[in-house]
């Protein structure tokens, strides 16, 4: 089983308890954030990292930031919620997640406001709880679905980390080889060590190899070789934002795995809850790709590695046309050949 | 100008003098190696390398392999030569410049064995010194050659390094590059860093910058985001093998990086000198693919970044099938959608 990635702990005074993903697999360490600025910086840092794990922190963030306005006015204090929501959604712009959570926070406020400001601050830490207990029950039935196109004896792709650290529980990419191993399935999985941040390398390698599952670590760009020379039956990736035309915009090297798998003849299937989907945007060319710093390529493991003064392109995200993907493998089930029609159907 | 890579130092008591590519760009050291366990050693541990800098190191450290064997029975030297031949070719595999570099030696001990041993070594000396005379050559060439493929303005993705840090003197990939530069032409070079060693990052990078041409640093997994999203007109490679049919052996990241080339529409370009093919095998299948320590991949930055125990699987090279190459740049002039047939043309 995986480690509790993100969870509440205690009660109104509590705190939101988190894994630091930034020093993993060397140490095992939770942080507990009081306060907003510390769960903003987590999520920057990314000490809390994948998309639906990035939501259930914004919306415990959320909640901590609110819960010591002092006021009985409920007006004045949904214009400070507001100021909080802003805060937490100017940390990382790419993973809808957020997006979604801090817009879920939002609603049940505004649909609470004829309740005294107490009431709404206990309402809003019951929704940012269910928001994760909701996380942990969708990762469970992405992995029962998706463990379905998981034959015994099957070679499969991951990149970056999708699994349990990047949600509250089972993970999105992962559950379905998680639930595969669950049901006697023997799998063997590469895993792409997912440059600059190495969250293949630190994360979904421990996190298989906790679960005993067969693994095998590579660089990224051999990828195409163990392709066409090993065993590989499926790709299978997790999500940051799907557009509502399928396009799917996830950890940089994606798109390029696409391709690969294309060429290969193998599936490429994305595993994500529905609520990475972004309906307010028609394709991929509307998400927008956060540029990170360039010392994460020049000098990311404690040693400079490239010139002093050398121009660097430091993408975080890429985006896998709809075409390129075989299945997106969600909580209600399995959208073969997704497009914006059948995307509709299964979400409504 | 390029550092001078590789060359001999002295008379025939003197040494080949090396940059120790490992330590760059952080310093710049020459190592001067004057037996040929140093020499050896020196391919192993990537000290010098690229395909024609190795094949040059390979002669040169023949020479200083055999200068001391105390005998004047040519035949009972000749023995001896061979010994020192099959060792340095149990450097490294894959190369088969050091191959054609260790059989010219061969064949020049062998048609002089109606002279004395003593001046037998000599012609040996003399010959190492005009292998690396003719890569420099053969660099300038290529550069003129491959130059007239680049327009002004062109952006160019570079996967490793094949600069003048793999050559005696200006490099095959890079050559082009640097002759355009010469002639006036603006070019922008996206540099893939080229994990696990970091040529790209450590060589590329430091070799473009020195001869201020204009170039960005990218994670190789970016090449596919970066083929659709900024302007890229051409790719240009190396490679440390060609088979006769023209399929190349190069850096691993090179096979998938012409996938993603293909599927952007971008000419894919080998440059490298006919002392890279081998006409003795007729496809990519037959090259034998170096694989090397797992430790590369999980503690390439001075600390450990996967779990104790993790599965690694590290080849060092993959096979470019000719169909995905536009065109070879050689010294003798550009051979257009390689084939057998062509390939013979030209080099005979």
């Amino acid at each position: 089983m995986p480690v509790s990635t993100i969870e509440w702990e205690g009660d109104f005074n509590g705190s939101v308890k988190i894994v630091d993903q930034t020093i993993l697999p060397g140490m095992l360490k939770y942080i507990s954030c009081t306060d907003v600025e510390t769960v903003w910086d987590a999520i920057k840092k990314l000490k809390v990292r994948g998309a639906p794990a990035i939501g259930i922190a914004a919306a415990m963030g959320t909640f901590i930031g609110i819960r010591n306005i002092e006021t009985d006015s409920v007006s004045e204090f949904l214009n400070k919620f507001e100021d909080v929501i802003s805060y937490i959604g100017s940390s990382r712009p790419t993973a809808v997640n957020l997006f979604n959570a801090l817009e879920r926070m939002k609603k049940t406020a505004n649909s609470n406001e004829n309740k005294s400001v107490k009431e709404i601050k206990s309402i809003l830490l019951e929704e940012a709880i269910k928001i994760c207990d909701e996380d942990k029950a969708s990762c469970r039935s992405i992995g029962t679905h998706g463990a379905a196109l998981i034959k015994d004896g099957m070679g499969i792709i991951t990149h970056c980390n999708a699994g349990g650290l990047a949600t509250a529980d089972f993970g999105t990419a992962l559950a379905p080889m998680f639930t595969a191993k669950e049901q006697g399935k023997k799998i063997h999985v590469f895993v792409d060590e997912t440059r600059p941040l190495l969250q293949g390398a630190r994360l979904t390698a421990w996190e298989l190899m906790n679960a005993e599952i067969d693994a095998t670590l590579i660089c990224d760009n051999m990828a195409a070789h163990v392709m066409k020379n090993k065993k590989v039956d499926c790709v299978i990736v997790g999500a940051d934002r799907i557009a509502s035309n399928g396009d799917a915009a996830n950890k940089i090297g994606t798109y390029g795995l696409s391709i690969l798998a294309k060429e290969h003849n193998i599936p490429f299937y994305v595993a994500a809850p529905v609520s990475t989907f972004d309906f307010n945007i028609q394709s991929g060319d509307e998400i927008p790709i956060e540029e990170r710093q360039p010392e994460e390529v020049t000098e990311g493991f404690g040693m400079r590695t490239a010139p002093q003064g050398v121009k660097v392109f430091n993408p975080a995200f890429d985006v896998t046309p709809a075409v390129n993907i075989a299945a997106i493998i969600t909580e209600h089930g399995i959208i073969e050949k997704p497009d914006r029609e059948k995307i509709k159907t299964l979400i409504d």
